[in-house]
Protein backbone atom coordinates (compact mmCIF):
# COMPACT_ATOMS: atom_id res chain seq x y z
CA UNK A 1 0.00 0.00 0.00
CA UNK A 2 1.91 3.03 -1.49
CA UNK A 3 -1.05 5.81 -2.20
CA UNK A 4 -3.69 6.94 -0.67
CA UNK A 5 -7.69 4.94 -1.63
CA UNK A 6 -9.34 7.88 -1.46
CA UNK A 7 -7.43 10.80 -2.70
CA UNK A 8 -4.55 9.79 -4.59
CA UNK A 9 -1.41 10.97 -2.50
CA UNK A 10 1.23 9.20 -1.02
CA UNK A 11 0.99 7.32 2.21
CA UNK A 12 3.64 7.21 4.92
CA UNK A 13 3.86 4.88 7.81
CA UNK A 14 3.51 6.56 11.35
CA UNK A 15 1.63 5.99 14.55
CA UNK A 16 -1.46 7.84 14.67
CA UNK A 17 -2.13 9.83 18.12
CA UNK A 18 -4.02 7.46 20.39
CA UNK A 19 -2.81 4.33 18.63
CA UNK A 20 -0.22 1.93 19.35
CA UNK A 21 0.87 0.86 15.83
CA UNK A 22 2.53 2.18 13.19
CA UNK A 23 -0.39 2.44 10.37
CA UNK A 24 -0.43 4.03 6.56
CA UNK A 25 -1.08 7.85 6.55
CA UNK A 26 -1.82 9.56 3.91
CA UNK A 27 0.39 12.93 3.50
CA UNK A 28 -2.07 14.97 1.50
CA UNK A 29 -5.61 14.26 3.39
CA UNK A 30 -4.20 12.77 7.07
CA UNK A 31 -6.72 9.96 6.53
CA UNK A 32 -5.45 6.62 7.97
CA UNK A 33 -6.36 3.24 6.25
CA UNK A 34 -6.18 0.30 8.57
CA UNK A 35 -5.26 -3.12 7.46
CA UNK A 36 -6.73 -6.14 9.20
CA UNK A 37 -7.12 -9.59 8.56
CA UNK A 38 -8.97 -11.19 5.79
CA UNK A 39 -11.64 -13.94 6.55
CA UNK A 40 -11.27 -16.68 4.19
CA UNK A 41 -14.46 -19.36 4.64
CA UNK A 42 -14.71 -22.79 3.87
CA UNK A 43 -16.04 -26.30 4.49
CA UNK A 44 -15.11 -30.17 4.39
CA UNK A 45 -18.25 -31.70 2.40
CA UNK A 46 -18.94 -35.40 3.20
CA UNK A 47 -20.89 -37.82 1.26
CA UNK A 48 -21.29 -41.26 2.75
CA UNK A 49 -18.35 -41.23 4.45
CA UNK A 50 -16.44 -39.74 1.82
CA UNK A 51 -14.84 -35.77 1.66
CA UNK A 52 -15.00 -33.60 -1.50
CA UNK A 53 -11.56 -32.24 -1.99
CA UNK A 54 -10.63 -30.14 -5.29
CA UNK A 55 -7.36 -29.99 -7.13
CA UNK A 56 -6.57 -26.45 -7.77
CA UNK A 57 -6.27 -25.14 -11.06
CA UNK A 58 -4.72 -21.73 -9.72
CA UNK A 59 -1.27 -20.01 -7.70
CA UNK A 60 -1.06 -20.46 -5.07
CA UNK A 61 -0.44 -24.38 -4.86
CA UNK A 62 -1.91 -25.10 -8.54
CA UNK A 63 -2.32 -29.08 -8.91
CA UNK A 64 -2.18 -29.47 -4.98
CA UNK A 65 -5.38 -30.92 -3.30
CA UNK A 66 -8.27 -28.56 -1.11
CA UNK A 67 -11.30 -28.42 0.73
CA UNK A 68 -13.60 -25.87 -0.87
CA UNK A 69 -12.51 -22.35 0.35
CA UNK A 70 -12.16 -18.91 -0.71
CA UNK A 71 -12.63 -14.92 0.63
CA UNK A 72 -15.75 -14.65 2.31
CA UNK A 73 -17.29 -11.43 -0.09
CA UNK A 74 -19.55 -8.50 1.76
CA UNK A 75 -22.37 -9.22 0.80
CA UNK A 76 -22.99 -12.76 2.89
CA UNK A 77 -22.48 -14.74 6.30
CA UNK A 78 -19.44 -16.80 6.72
CA UNK A 79 -22.22 -20.09 6.26
CA UNK A 80 -23.21 -18.39 2.91
CA UNK A 81 -19.59 -17.91 1.88
CA UNK A 82 -18.69 -21.46 2.45
CA UNK A 83 -21.66 -22.94 0.62
CA UNK A 84 -20.75 -20.47 -1.91
CA UNK A 85 -17.19 -21.30 -2.75
CA UNK A 86 -18.36 -25.64 -2.73
CA UNK A 87 -20.70 -24.65 -5.46
CA UNK A 88 -18.16 -22.42 -7.38
CA UNK A 89 -15.07 -24.53 -6.94
CA UNK A 90 -16.71 -28.07 -7.04
CA UNK A 91 -20.52 -27.60 -8.55
CA UNK A 92 -21.49 -29.29 -4.99
CA UNK A 93 -24.93 -27.73 -3.36
CA UNK A 94 -23.64 -28.14 0.38
CA UNK A 95 -25.67 -28.05 3.78
CA UNK A 96 -23.64 -26.06 6.09
CA UNK A 97 -23.36 -27.24 9.97
CA UNK A 98 -21.28 -26.54 13.17
CA UNK A 99 -18.19 -24.55 12.53
CA UNK A 100 -14.99 -26.74 12.64
CA UNK A 101 -11.75 -24.95 12.99
CA UNK A 102 -10.21 -21.19 13.12
CA UNK A 103 -7.10 -21.45 12.01
CA UNK A 104 -4.97 -17.29 11.84
CA UNK A 105 -2.74 -17.80 9.06
CA UNK A 106 -0.42 -15.39 10.15
CA UNK A 107 1.83 -14.72 7.79
CA UNK A 108 -0.84 -14.74 5.00
CA UNK A 109 -2.86 -11.91 6.98
CA UNK A 110 -6.15 -14.13 7.07
CA UNK A 111 -8.22 -16.46 8.92
CA UNK A 112 -9.62 -19.42 7.46
CA UNK A 113 -12.98 -20.54 9.06
CA UNK A 114 -14.12 -23.88 7.87
CA UNK A 115 -17.39 -25.58 8.74
CA UNK A 116 -18.49 -28.71 8.96
CA UNK A 117 -20.73 -29.89 5.17
CA UNK A 118 -22.53 -32.42 4.02
CA UNK A 119 -23.52 -32.99 -0.06
CA UNK A 120 -27.22 -31.93 -0.61
CA UNK A 121 -27.42 -33.32 -3.61
CA UNK A 122 -25.03 -36.57 -5.02
CA UNK A 123 -23.03 -34.25 -7.98
CA UNK A 124 -20.25 -32.29 -7.94
CA UNK A 125 -17.77 -31.66 -10.59
CA UNK A 126 -14.79 -29.07 -11.55
CA UNK A 127 -15.65 -25.46 -11.32
CA UNK A 128 -13.13 -22.94 -13.09
CA UNK A 129 -10.39 -23.12 -10.31
CA UNK A 130 -10.44 -26.60 -10.12
CA UNK A 131 -8.43 -28.92 -12.65
CA UNK A 132 -11.13 -32.01 -10.86
CA UNK A 133 -13.17 -32.51 -7.77
CA UNK A 134 -13.17 -36.15 -6.17
CA UNK A 135 -14.63 -38.13 -2.93
CA UNK A 136 -11.77 -39.84 -1.28
CA UNK A 137 -12.64 -42.10 1.83
CA UNK A 138 -10.33 -40.79 4.37
CA UNK A 139 -7.80 -43.66 4.06
CA UNK A 140 -6.98 -42.31 0.89
CA UNK A 141 -6.75 -38.27 1.89
CA UNK A 142 -3.38 -37.69 -0.58
CA UNK A 143 -2.44 -35.73 3.00
CA UNK A 144 1.52 -35.48 1.19
CA UNK A 145 -0.42 -33.30 -1.84
CA UNK A 146 -2.62 -30.79 0.39
CA UNK A 147 -2.97 -27.24 -0.71
CA UNK A 148 -2.28 -25.55 3.15
CA UNK A 149 -1.58 -26.30 6.73
CA UNK A 150 -5.31 -25.05 7.64
CA UNK A 151 -6.31 -27.61 5.11
CA UNK A 152 -4.73 -30.32 7.02
CA UNK A 153 -5.70 -29.30 10.53
CA UNK A 154 -9.37 -29.15 9.44
CA UNK A 155 -9.07 -32.58 8.43
CA UNK A 156 -7.91 -34.08 10.91
CA UNK A 157 -9.65 -32.53 13.45
CA UNK A 158 -12.52 -33.41 11.17
CA UNK A 159 -11.71 -36.82 11.32
CA UNK A 160 -10.84 -37.09 14.67
CA UNK A 161 -13.98 -35.85 15.84
CA UNK A 162 -15.85 -37.65 13.38
CA UNK A 163 -14.28 -41.02 14.88
CA UNK A 164 -15.26 -39.49 18.49
CA UNK A 165 -18.42 -38.91 17.15
CA UNK A 166 -18.12 -35.18 18.86
CA UNK A 167 -18.37 -31.78 17.19
CA UNK A 168 -15.73 -29.54 18.42
CA UNK A 169 -14.22 -26.07 17.62
CA UNK A 170 -10.67 -26.36 17.15
CA UNK A 171 -8.04 -22.95 16.81
CA UNK A 172 -4.73 -22.87 16.18
CA UNK A 173 -2.44 -20.41 14.77
CA UNK A 174 0.02 -20.89 11.55
CA UNK A 175 3.10 -19.17 10.51
CA UNK A 176 5.18 -20.41 7.47
CA UNK A 177 8.61 -21.14 9.59
CA UNK A 178 6.15 -23.67 11.99
CA UNK A 179 3.86 -26.56 11.89
CA UNK A 180 -0.04 -26.03 12.57
CA UNK A 181 -0.50 -27.37 16.54
CA UNK A 182 -3.78 -27.28 18.36
CA UNK A 183 -3.65 -24.01 20.56
CA UNK A 184 -6.96 -25.09 22.46
CA UNK A 185 -9.37 -27.96 21.51
CA UNK A 186 -13.11 -27.48 22.58
CA UNK A 187 -14.99 -30.25 22.40
CA UNK A 188 -18.96 -30.02 21.86
CA UNK B 1 -11.92 3.83 -2.85
CA UNK B 2 -10.94 6.02 -5.66
CA UNK B 3 -7.66 5.46 -6.26
CA UNK B 4 -5.13 2.51 -6.78
CA UNK B 5 -3.19 2.19 -3.30
CA UNK B 6 -0.22 0.32 -5.67
CA UNK B 7 0.22 3.35 -8.23
CA UNK B 8 -1.56 6.23 -7.50
CA UNK B 9 -4.08 6.12 -10.63
CA UNK B 10 -7.62 6.36 -10.28
CA UNK B 11 -9.97 2.93 -10.23
CA UNK B 12 -12.56 1.73 -12.40
CA UNK B 13 -15.59 -0.57 -11.43
CA UNK B 14 -15.62 -3.57 -13.43
CA UNK B 15 -16.21 -7.31 -13.26
CA UNK B 16 -12.76 -8.75 -13.89
CA UNK B 17 -12.88 -12.12 -16.28
CA UNK B 18 -13.81 -15.24 -14.33
CA UNK B 19 -15.13 -13.23 -11.04
CA UNK B 20 -18.63 -12.50 -10.71
CA UNK B 21 -18.92 -9.17 -8.95
CA UNK B 22 -17.90 -5.65 -9.44
CA UNK B 23 -14.40 -4.48 -8.01
CA UNK B 24 -11.92 -2.15 -7.83
CA UNK B 25 -9.61 -2.46 -10.39
CA UNK B 26 -6.85 0.17 -11.15
CA UNK B 27 -7.24 1.90 -14.96
CA UNK B 28 -3.68 2.35 -15.22
CA UNK B 29 -1.58 -0.95 -13.63
CA UNK B 30 -4.94 -3.00 -13.78
CA UNK B 31 -4.96 -4.77 -10.19
CA UNK B 32 -7.73 -5.69 -8.89
CA UNK B 33 -8.50 -4.82 -4.73
CA UNK B 34 -10.96 -6.76 -3.16
CA UNK B 35 -12.91 -5.81 0.04
CA UNK B 36 -13.80 -7.99 2.23
CA UNK B 37 -15.45 -7.61 5.86
CA UNK B 38 -13.52 -6.62 8.94
CA UNK B 39 -13.14 -8.99 11.74
CA UNK B 40 -14.39 -7.31 15.21
CA UNK B 41 -13.25 -9.18 18.36
CA UNK B 42 -14.77 -9.01 21.50
CA UNK B 43 -15.74 -10.95 24.47
CA UNK B 44 -18.38 -11.12 27.75
CA UNK B 45 -15.89 -10.62 30.80
CA UNK B 46 -17.68 -12.33 33.71
CA UNK B 47 -16.66 -11.74 37.39
CA UNK B 48 -18.19 -12.99 40.22
CA UNK B 49 -21.75 -13.48 38.41
CA UNK B 50 -21.27 -9.79 36.72
CA UNK B 51 -20.71 -8.69 33.49
CA UNK B 52 -18.14 -5.62 32.74
CA UNK B 53 -19.63 -3.00 30.51
CA UNK B 54 -17.82 -0.09 28.73
CA UNK B 55 -19.88 3.33 28.19
CA UNK B 56 -17.80 4.65 24.64
CA UNK B 57 -16.36 7.95 24.75
CA UNK B 58 -16.07 7.72 20.96
CA UNK B 59 -18.16 7.74 18.16
CA UNK B 60 -19.70 5.76 16.69
CA UNK B 61 -22.27 5.49 20.11
CA UNK B 62 -20.67 8.21 21.89
CA UNK B 63 -21.82 7.82 25.61
CA UNK B 64 -23.83 4.02 25.10
CA UNK B 65 -22.59 0.78 26.92
CA UNK B 66 -20.69 -2.08 25.05
CA UNK B 67 -18.76 -5.10 25.84
CA UNK B 68 -14.79 -4.51 25.43
CA UNK B 69 -14.41 -4.87 21.17
CA UNK B 70 -12.45 -4.19 18.29
CA UNK B 71 -10.74 -4.19 15.19
CA UNK B 72 -8.42 -7.91 14.94
CA UNK B 73 -5.16 -6.72 13.94
CA UNK B 74 -2.80 -8.83 11.84
CA UNK B 75 -0.34 -10.10 13.80
CA UNK B 76 -2.84 -11.59 16.59
CA UNK B 77 -5.10 -14.21 16.99
CA UNK B 78 -8.92 -13.39 17.90
CA UNK B 79 -8.72 -14.97 21.37
CA UNK B 80 -5.23 -12.56 21.70
CA UNK B 81 -7.11 -9.54 20.07
CA UNK B 82 -10.27 -9.73 22.17
CA UNK B 83 -7.61 -9.82 25.66
CA UNK B 84 -6.03 -6.76 24.04
CA UNK B 85 -9.13 -5.04 23.87
CA UNK B 86 -10.45 -5.77 27.26
CA UNK B 87 -7.12 -4.32 28.84
CA UNK B 88 -6.75 -1.25 25.99
CA UNK B 89 -10.73 -0.36 26.86
CA UNK B 90 -11.30 -1.48 30.57
CA UNK B 91 -7.78 -2.28 32.00
CA UNK B 92 -9.15 -5.76 32.67
CA UNK B 93 -6.85 -9.15 32.51
CA UNK B 94 -9.22 -11.69 30.87
CA UNK B 95 -8.88 -15.54 30.66
CA UNK B 96 -10.73 -15.94 26.90
CA UNK B 97 -13.45 -18.80 27.12
CA UNK B 98 -15.36 -20.37 24.47
CA UNK B 99 -16.58 -18.55 21.10
CA UNK B 100 -19.89 -17.45 22.11
CA UNK B 101 -21.56 -15.28 19.21
CA UNK B 102 -20.67 -14.44 15.16
CA UNK B 103 -22.61 -11.86 14.22
CA UNK B 104 -22.30 -10.88 10.31
CA UNK B 105 -23.24 -6.83 10.39
CA UNK B 106 -24.05 -6.92 6.71
CA UNK B 107 -24.08 -2.86 6.73
CA UNK B 108 -20.98 -2.30 8.30
CA UNK B 109 -19.37 -4.95 6.46
CA UNK B 110 -17.90 -6.24 9.46
CA UNK B 111 -17.51 -10.09 11.45
CA UNK B 112 -18.14 -9.76 14.90
CA UNK B 113 -16.73 -12.65 16.54
CA UNK B 114 -17.53 -12.43 20.41
CA UNK B 115 -16.30 -15.02 23.44
CA UNK B 116 -16.47 -15.88 27.11
CA UNK B 117 -14.26 -14.50 29.46
CA UNK B 118 -13.72 -13.70 32.86
CA UNK B 119 -11.27 -11.60 34.72
CA UNK B 120 -8.53 -12.75 35.65
CA UNK B 121 -7.55 -10.01 38.56
CA UNK B 122 -10.50 -8.30 39.91
CA UNK B 123 -9.49 -4.91 38.60
CA UNK B 124 -10.56 -2.78 36.01
CA UNK B 125 -10.99 1.10 34.70
CA UNK B 126 -11.77 3.49 31.99
CA UNK B 127 -9.12 3.18 28.96
CA UNK B 128 -8.52 5.91 26.42
CA UNK B 129 -11.83 5.00 24.61
CA UNK B 130 -14.07 4.88 27.54
CA UNK B 131 -15.94 7.08 29.54
CA UNK B 132 -16.18 4.38 32.68
CA UNK B 133 -16.09 0.63 32.76
CA UNK B 134 -18.54 -0.91 35.51
CA UNK B 135 -19.58 -4.72 36.43
CA UNK B 136 -23.29 -5.02 35.93
CA UNK B 137 -25.93 -7.63 37.59
CA UNK B 138 -27.66 -9.13 34.79
CA UNK B 139 -30.83 -7.56 36.22
CA UNK B 140 -29.14 -3.74 35.85
CA UNK B 141 -28.02 -4.17 32.25
CA UNK B 142 -28.79 -1.13 30.54
CA UNK B 143 -30.82 -2.66 27.80
CA UNK B 144 -31.95 0.60 25.92
CA UNK B 145 -28.29 2.15 26.29
CA UNK B 146 -26.53 -0.74 24.28
CA UNK B 147 -24.28 0.53 21.81
CA UNK B 148 -24.91 -1.95 18.67
CA UNK B 149 -27.36 -4.51 18.42
CA UNK B 150 -24.32 -7.39 18.11
CA UNK B 151 -23.72 -6.32 21.89
CA UNK B 152 -27.05 -6.99 22.34
CA UNK B 153 -27.04 -10.53 21.09
CA UNK B 154 -23.83 -11.28 22.46
CA UNK B 155 -25.67 -10.84 25.90
CA UNK B 156 -28.85 -11.83 25.31
CA UNK B 157 -27.23 -15.47 24.40
CA UNK B 158 -24.67 -15.21 26.85
CA UNK B 159 -27.16 -14.96 29.90
CA UNK B 160 -29.38 -17.85 28.20
CA UNK B 161 -26.91 -20.17 28.22
CA UNK B 162 -25.52 -19.55 31.94
CA UNK B 163 -29.08 -20.10 33.11
CA UNK B 164 -29.55 -23.23 30.87
CA UNK B 165 -26.04 -24.01 31.77
CA UNK B 166 -24.37 -24.40 28.42
CA UNK B 167 -21.93 -22.64 26.09
CA UNK B 168 -23.50 -22.60 22.89
CA UNK B 169 -22.04 -20.87 19.86
CA UNK B 170 -24.81 -18.51 18.29
CA UNK B 171 -24.75 -16.84 14.85
CA UNK B 172 -26.51 -14.19 13.69
CA UNK B 173 -26.95 -11.86 10.20
CA UNK B 174 -27.98 -7.90 11.79
CA UNK B 175 -28.18 -5.01 8.94
CA UNK B 176 -29.32 -1.42 10.10
CA UNK B 177 -33.47 -2.46 8.97
CA UNK B 178 -33.85 -5.37 10.44
CA UNK B 179 -33.72 -6.58 14.56
CA UNK B 180 -31.52 -9.34 15.49
CA UNK B 181 -32.52 -12.20 15.57
CA UNK B 182 -30.72 -15.87 15.73
CA UNK B 183 -29.54 -17.71 12.37
CA UNK B 184 -28.89 -21.03 14.45
CA UNK B 185 -28.40 -22.08 17.54
CA UNK B 186 -25.32 -24.49 18.24
CA UNK B 187 -25.96 -25.88 22.17
CA UNK B 188 -22.16 -26.93 23.54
Amino acid sequence: MKFCPQCGQPLALKVPTGDHLPRHVCTACELVHYQNPKIVVGCVPEHEGRILLCRRAIEPRHGFWTIPAGFMENDETMQQGAARESWEEAYARVEIGSMLAVVTVLHAQQVHVMFRARLAEPTWGAGAESLEVALYDPADIPWTDLAFASVRFALERYLEDRAAGRDGLHFTAIDRRLPAAPLAGVPG
